[in-house]
């Protein structure tokens, strides 16, 4: 086995919009970085050298957990320190759990000799979403380790689909300093909704894979449209309407909650256009007294990353 | 004005499993025939010499009422004979009367030197399917005109995407000799659904259109699953549950309900299995003492043709 290995774990974009549950995107500048190295305890140890608070007991670190089901699977006692350099904030909207989820059993299958396909790892990646939302979902961690746009057709069974990412796509990210927990922001939607209300997103979610296929920059932008969940999630965000409003005036594609938020996502197609939604984005976030780190990436087509 | 123009327009298969409202595609072996001619009367009249009953009342007949809209748009008082030389059977869910406002408009906008685009046709065929089922729905029309599969990502404003056909793509078609009026499938379903079912269904619309991109025939077929309007409709449509497991173990990639039923659909990419699939639903409709036509048919990717 290969002494150590150092993984940029790509931060994320889930929902995308109209694709609850079901889309995702991985990003180029945020992420977390994480050495992995094998011990001789067999058991798994967190060592935290980021800056950020970390859970150290692996019993309920999102990582240590990804990382005991892929050993369980293989019926590997083979322990594990995982060391985190860098680490996104928690509670972000922004993929953070997930980051951690799949760059430690990315980099665990690295130093194990690849025994599983990067599709087969995002199971093992899932089992981290779950301690730390509730739910097992897939829609951060497909793309933090596959990279570029995922679409997870079906859960039973896991059905992921790799899916194009048009080149000049650019996604400006605001991550206001207030904190909404996944858990809560999924537990305010509604469990029964309009049939009507679901055939125009089904409509959207349709358009925004087509725009995909196709480097229909508009069309994907009037896809992002979501007439379910964003309505409700956006009574979490203080400002959300006003800073979508004034997005799209500066030239944005399309504007959403990255995730279950706070984070707002915008998507462009030049770079002076993503310049003025950061603009934008700060200045509404100020006036509202709301510290806010603002920043813009490409679409991170590679996901995993050996550093 | 050119003397007259005779048509060929295509049925139609709406919804394709989970695209509920919005998903359709266009079949080559049947379609009505129709001759759009000028006349002096300033009115629109409905001739019939096809085998079929026809509403002759221009207020009821869906084909006038979309020329009516069509005309009306443009101001003009011309007046045209409607005249139907073969005609698919009305209330067999393969697009009937869209097949007949698509074609009626067509033919139409061809005699006066095609004022209005395709996609602008689409509008007011719409007008034809609101007299035949109380919905002004375009999932047959946009097919009807365009050709192969469309994708109607929004109504409001109207947005149609056409989406691409894969050339090994069959549709085998069984229309078993039983009646389901549009209204009345459209009046049974639920006006709220499951946000998880909607999930469900909004994975496997993407997955299907992805599929369409890429020609993976496994993913479109696994992607047709419909959990929403097919268990609701298919209460309607007396063995089809029996059918449908049977072409899936005969080879289709997928099967679901035409439209609103009662016609039933399998997807293949061989002859073969296309005809074994042929073979397995006129036993199973026979069995039932129910008789039944059944045909197999590429994808038309060419929409309207003048004859």
């Amino acid at each position: 086995m290969k002494e150590s290995v150092k993984v940029f774990s790509p931060a994320t974009v889930a929902n995308v919009g109209s694709g609850f549950d079901i889309l995702g995107f991985a990003l180029s500048n945020r992420g977390d970085i994480i050495e992995v190295l094998p011990n001789n305890e067999k058991s798994l140890r967190i060592i935290n050298e980021s800056d950020t608070d970390l859970p150290l007991n692996p019993a309920k670190n999102v990582a240590s957990v990804a990382v005991a089901a892929l050993l369980g699977e293989l019926g590997s006692e083979q322990g594990f320190d995982l060391v985190f350099h860098q680490k996104i904030s928690p509670g972000s909207g922004i993929g953070s759990s997930a980051a951690s989820s799949a760059g430690s059993v990315f980099g665990v299958n690295e130093l194990l000799g690849r025994p599983f396909t990067l599709k087969q790892l995002v199971s093992f990646a899932m089992q981290g979403e779950k301690i730390a939302s509730g739910v097992a979902h897939a829609d951060n961690v497909a793309p933090a380790l596959l990279g570029g746009f995922t679409l997870i057709r079906s859960y039973l069974p896991l059905d992921i689909v790799q899916l194009p990412s048009p080149e000049k796509l650019l996604c400006t990210i605001s991550h206001p300093d207030i904190i909404v927990r996944t858990e809560d922001s999924r537990k305010i939607l509604l469990k029964e909704i309009l049939l009507k209300d679901a055939v125009i997103q089904w409509g959207n979610v349709a358009g925004l894979v087509s725009g995909l296929y196709t480097n229909d920059y508009e069309l994907i932008g009037r896809s992002l449209q979501d007439v379910i969940i964003e309505p409700v999630r956006a009574l979490l965000i203080p400002g959300f309407d006003t800073i979508k409003k004034a997005v799209l005036k500066a030239g944005a594609l399309g504007c959403s909650i990255s995730g279950s938020g706070p984070s707002i996502f915008a998507l462009s197609n030049s770079e002076e256009v993503a310049a003025r939604i950061e603009q934008v984005m700060q200045q509404i976030f100020k006036s509202m007294d709301i510290e806010v780190d603002t920043f813009t990436s490409h679409i991170n087509r590679q996901g995993q990353k050996i550093l």
